[in-house]
């Protein structure tokens, strides 16, 4: 009964795996542990190694670095469909991890064992090119991330922050945002004060109003 | 004649490959062929696809970012006997190249056609393993760099980097540090004045040398 549902999992979350009809990646997909996280679990953290390679497929993993005085940055988000590219790192180096993941919500995920990882890798060019693909795409974001962070003033990086919500009404506590930019929660609160005083947004507590998103998009684009 | 040295060159920069004894490495190695670039020289830049893999002999190639106002930051410096993450990255994912690429002083590198590396990642586990370990090194290098610009005032990192020179006397202009830190020239020049008002450094056109490194690594290390 449960390898059936395996296979619906598979065949529901990561279809490719089965049209690739690899013998190599077939036993790879068998060898998968199904597991389930609660909220709030940490999967990995700094310094631990890593064990096996985590492919997502129900909630989200956050991957975020901490720094010595307690602030955190998002570094990204490990969603259905998706693998960890630190795990993939730190499996293909035997190095620590840099960084902590967090489940967000309950998270159901395939658990593959470092050893049928590395055999897969020699044996399937269809998982080489997975695995690949993945992480390059990550490290190019984590490259834009720093060109971000690096270039950009807090006030154009919160405004783009802002309008990447897609919503005039937005969710977020001070504290949420301060995470996703890696700033302090009063730093983004001065700035949203700041916002709110030229009558560009409204602020509720948890929430933020978009009031005029032009004015946003011109501090979210506007170059340091 | 022209392949004994190179044959000599794989064996002095990467023995690792020639030790290896894998059949399909050497077919990789054959294939190389050697490049001569003068200092200077684009070897990529933002935007750019990529067509081969380089395994650096001599010299370096730094890879930068530049943000729309013209500012610089120094990504990391591919040397001898190292390969260019982002080149891989780009090779194995088919996307564009995020950064720039420049030869400082003159380099002789490997090249190594894109199919030539396709082939052997997929025959050889030793090529493999050399590609995913550089790979993952980079990956912890930018975002340790990415933590360091998050969390860290750039006081705190000129003064990493002053100290990182590991001589007392340093042959960087104020330029050359800004784009190692991502900074504007004048920031750093403010900072290293100040730094000079304290008595921690004294400053000449191209030389900083330090006269308190003690007080430099207290401001290194201090917690943000």
């Amino acid at each position: 009964m449960e390898s059936i549902s395996a296979q619906q999992l598979w065949e529901t979350n990561f279809p490719e795996f089965i049209k690739a009809g690899e013998a190599g990646l077939n036993s790879l997909m068998a060898s998968a542990k199904l597991v389930e996280l609660p909220a709030g679990q940490q999967v990995f953290y700094p310094g631990a190694a890593c064990e096996q390679y985590l492919l997502v497929l129900k909630g989200s993993v956050k991957a975020q670095i901490i720094s010595e005085g307690g602030r955190e940055m998002l570094l990204y988000r490990v969603c259905s469909g998706e693998s960890c590219v630190l795990t993939t790192s730190c499996l293909l180096s035997g190095d620590k991890y840099p960084a902590e993941g967090i489940t967000e919500g309950e998270v159901m995920a395939f658990a593959i064992s470092s050893h049928a990882f590395y055999r897969c890798m020699g044996r399937s060019a269809f998982f080489r090119e997975f695995v690949f693909k993945k992480f390059s795409a990550r490290l190019s974001g984590v490259i834009a991330l720093l060109e971000d962070v690096t270039f950009n003033a807090i006030d154009t990086r919160l405004a783009k922050a802002l309008l990447a919500e897609e919503s005039d009404v937005i969710l977020l506590t001070h504290q949420e945002l301060a995470t996703t930019l890696g700033s302090a929660r009063e730093v983004i609160s001065r700035h949203l004060k700041r916002f709110e005083a030229y009558g560009w947004v409204s602020l509720n507590s948890g929430t933020v109003n978009i009031l005029n998103a032009n004015a946003l998009l011109n501090v979210a684009t506007k170059q340091n």
